[in-house]
């Protein structure tokens, strides 16, 4: 080293501490293991674990999937009355309430299977989504969405008729089959919201009165489709609230602004109150909370905030591609969210830095799909 | 180039087409002018109009602000009656309904003064926000927001009490402060809708009859503020809507919460069908449409929607860092939009992929702020 | 629908065109089918094809690698001499040069041994690398890269000598023990030099005097480093040429500033022209030629820019999640390359917009390891 | 409060600790100014000083550069001889060496007007470019580029020989129009180093011998195209290195490839170790070092890597719209940097996010041009 100059080999060739016991060597798939050909998802998942980069946060976020649906409290039968209010496994073991979180364009896309997937088989709590994720569910039990490319161009498919969504496109007729399916269906809410108003008079914006609300008015969606591809209708069967504060915020905001015209001088009423007060009740009653949010903006937001009232979530798993440097809440790293005390700070939490539908067809087969 | 092998040679030295009369060269700034010195607004957006990349975006921003401005139509004695509903400038001439949405985070930032400048001097007609856009321009007249650091830690931030947003925080104690201003104004919006539900019995529900929707709910927030640095204070003066179909999904939605408790048996009840109609047919009525929309999420879709009830919008400006890869609404560049109807085939438009902040204040400057 | 105001209705219940024949309809994975459980990778690519968004992006990336890989052309015998240049099969079949990019992050992650996986079974022809992706494959034989997190602190790793890279840290001796391994190879390498400047005098630049490359240089580590865990090891002993035109930009450009004092008057001199000729070369030589380009930035231009000089590749897959609005190669799509005559205007191509060590390993476990 | 659960009123309305003192509350621009009207580059810098998300880091940056800017030193007289080799003012007082990256798109860009502007006015010290940041500029002499679309498409772009830059075209006649520029001194520069050859013989190679390297090859080009709109002519005139390890990746390396043909036996020489010496000598020789950073890859690594040699810079200012969640050297915050020795621990240091031509222009004008 005498023929280096000083300042520069220094500055390189510093001496490092040793590396402190128990660090863990960066290392991939050993590919002369037989599972590493045409491995299944949890084969892939382990040899993802000590990768580095996104790699490492996809098998943490399986970790903290099977960690959240492992947990199990006291039996109900040892619980005082008001603390039955929370999430119990078949056999009367409290268990973790899990809210789960996407975005429209999930959706939209074939994704859409793997998320009826999962309130079928009542592996989630709660949902909450935005306007499309509502809309579109139906809409595909009674007309298909098609592939396209991100590049086809926007005026000659508005010729077409052809409404894209990413590489996706939706046939402007699907939604007015939509819309010939929603109008008798409005008819009879309205119907029976002026029913209550009759009956209840002046109580009838009371708290315990019927009122239509975005949850209420969504499970009736689900039971009136009566349909085994749709997500929402197993969230009716299987009494999965599906939250979505913004409703009108698309084509059913569409339908309902029609129907004003229609049901003059009457007009139905949501109201986004009683929703609050229920995905906070929720989030209250849980015996552990966790949350897997699949996007961001609002439905990101709105798990996180329910989690504030409990204090915190227990487990947290975001997928997305947003970044923090726009400050926005999309974008916010779990951390940001352990400031406002919408996750523990003690809480096991990744944030997978990926576009959903690359990487959770992975999680989930690795996960809630394994056995 | 007899030397050069053929292949080669005729892949990287092949012949190009006369580039088409009127292609316009690329250049930026003439430093050898005075102007280029501490430049002004206007003289930095002529100086990147030809720079490509970005800097001509932004400088196309401008010229489709200006020109939403500019446009004026008939005088509004010359318009039968039913047509006298859109925006007319203070001559009487038919001008743009102006749409601007921002996202919760541009509140909590200092371009709060850039957005109250815009409705302090009536230069948008609609706002739509999301529901953060709504209370932090409320809490931010009870006490500040501070500056802090991407980086600092969550857990030590929340054993502080502050909350952050970005490179940004919010004392608890600021929510606190909103906590006490709100619970005596909930009280008095209860105390009218009773009684209207009193007065107004089994038609309490119906169009026409007095009912909290999110836009009457913040307007009121406006009034009672009282104060010459809030936005929504400009808002209620001015008589610009805001809408915010998920109003709920914030600190406002943790007061309405609390608020069940204490109101019980009544409840305050915000619908959002009546809203949907509000902004649509504030669409339909507009005789030309601009869009300014900074952000994405729900603010974006939601005016892109409104403007689908008229065919399309006639200008748009997107300003966002979103990208079209992961098929979001929140990413879709306004070429998605021209497919649905929400931006005219033909409009001007154009997406600045920029953080807002970095770009907002300078162009505001050159358009809006010019004179 | 005569309630509904005709300028609304006219533009929200648009008919369309019929769908055109052949238009695929987005779907998912079945989940009723045994193979939705714990999925092996092809299952799960099978299960993404139509899934939309970037689900189907990796799908197609899928294909298209199997379709570059499966290419035959016709047998050596029935080949003119001067045509006997490309790549064969070991039946001496004409196949595709297939060109794989990486960037340095992905040696120091756990895909290092993905990578080797491919050089060791010659499942790639040439590889152009940056700087780091050298340097790091021969360190990790003498030292390992440990996990750490994104947000470990500057300052404090400094203090410790542990050198961050996204969530992995590499300890400072790792450099110091590559700077052992390095000095003697320097010196012997200068030596190799002086003597063939010795022995060609005048004529020692000359073509087809022996000069060190990059290329060069690169496969004497190989060599030297004898390790089977070493991606450049495998390359040496599979005569697969590693290009890395900015070789200095690292830990061996550091090593080489150090050489420059204790060599004086000597030094070595590393000669960029040769490989330029070398790789446009074996990109002009080839039959068919595809692209695997993992990551952004120098690696992918040069491949890009090599396949020009046959008139553009035959097969694309680009994984990364770099974006076009910034005007960077780096973020550019394939549509960009296909205008310079990069890649064939009917080449079969994709971007898969991820970061790479998400979606990477499940890829290979699909094709080229999948038997 | 008595009202509201406990659980969820704890942790909604905990109260915060005081607010440090020194604590700056977020603010933006005060509109009732006079300068807020098309303010000047500073005045808009001024405003957004405490305005948080990128606004503030725009500021910061502003002020980053006046301060490495302003810094002096001692006069050259009370410095003995061998430490005079850094940069001296004017006068003769020690300031800071200004280390400028940027990448080959901002030379595409109207933005090499403010590169050169830089140069033109030796207000930075030494340019670190990739290869296209080098012949473009060259090229640009010749014939423009034009301003184009980023949807163009790219096959009927190859039909009329237009390749494609982001939203910007560059005729492939350019490309022709540059290689009859380049083949003459192509010829002259493989003279004059077969000159050299004959002369040194055996020391052809070593230290001290005149012998291309990427930075002395460029200087060749900015004296030869002798043009006052270049950035290569103002470094050459100003004496203002200019580095490009990878020169060959790019059109001339095409022209270097092509005239290996043509120099056979000869053939010309670009050696990268004389280089990294030269810039890592910079580095070392520097009382001051301060990095401004435009973009990702290679330029921004090379200039980290040459200012460890000094034990990191001073002052650094990254401008990219690069993540860190990929792990990749493009995306590393300058903390990832001070991790290794890069920057210094307590420099001043700043990333913009941003895509450089939105916020560049008014960087500059606000500081570079401010007078």
């Amino acid at each position: 080293m005498s023929d280096i100059p000083n300042l520069a080999g220094d500055a390189v060739l510093m001496k490092s501490d040793p590396v402190p016991e128990g660090s863990l060597p960066v290392f991939g798939i050993d590919y002369s293991k037989p599972e590493s050909r045409n491995s299944t998802a949890r084969d892939l998942i382990d040899g993802m674990r000590y990768m580095g980069i996104q790699a490492s946060s996809v098998a943490e976020a399986c970790d903290i999937i099977e960690e959240m649906r492992a947990w199990r409290g006291k039996h109900i039968s040892e619980l005082e009355e008001h603390e039955r209010k929370g999430t119990f496994d078949e056999e009367g073991y409290q268990k973790t309430t899990i809210f789960l979180g996407y975005t429209s364009n999930l959706i939209s896309s074939g994704l859409r299977d793997t998320l009826r997937f999962l309130v079928q088989h009542k592996m989630v709590d709660a949902i909450v989504a935005s306007a499309g994720g509502i809309e579109e569910d139906i809409i595909k039990c009674l007309a298909p969405t098609y592939m396209s490319e991100f590049a086809a161009k926007g005026s000659e498919l508005r010729e077409k008729g052809m409404n894209r969504i990413g590489n996706m496109v939706v046939p402007n007729d699907n939604y007015c089959k939509f819309e010939e399916w929603m109008v008798p269906l409005l008819d009879k809410m309205l119907e029976e919201q002026n029913d209550n108003a009759a009956k209840n008079g002046k109580d009838a914006l009371d708290a315990g009165t019927p009122f239509w609300t975005p949850s209420k008015f969504i499970d009736r969606l689900g039971k009136e489709i009566n349909n085994e591809t749709s997500v929402l209708y197993w969230c009716h069967k299987n009494k999965i609230p599906v939250f979505s504060p913004a409703l009108t915020d698309g084509s059913i905001g569409d339908m309902l602004f029609f129907h004003t015209f229609k049901a003059s001088p009457h007009q139905l009423r949501i109201d986004i109150v009683e929703d609050i007060r229920k995905i906070n009740t929720m989030s209250m009653n849980s015996f552990k909370a966790g949350m897997i949010i699949l996007g961001g903006g609002l439905i990101k937001h709105h798990i996180c905030n329910a989690c504030l009232m409990r204090n915190g979530a227990d487990w947290a798993v975001y997928i997305n591609s947003g970044q923090e440097f726009d400050a926005s809440d999309a974008g916010a790293r779990p951390d940001e969210a352990i400031s406002w005390g919408k996750i523990k700070a003690d809480a096991r939490n990744v944030k997978v830095y990926s576009e959903v539908s690359v990487v959770f067809p992975l999680i989930v087969s690795a996960t809630f799909a394994s056995k």
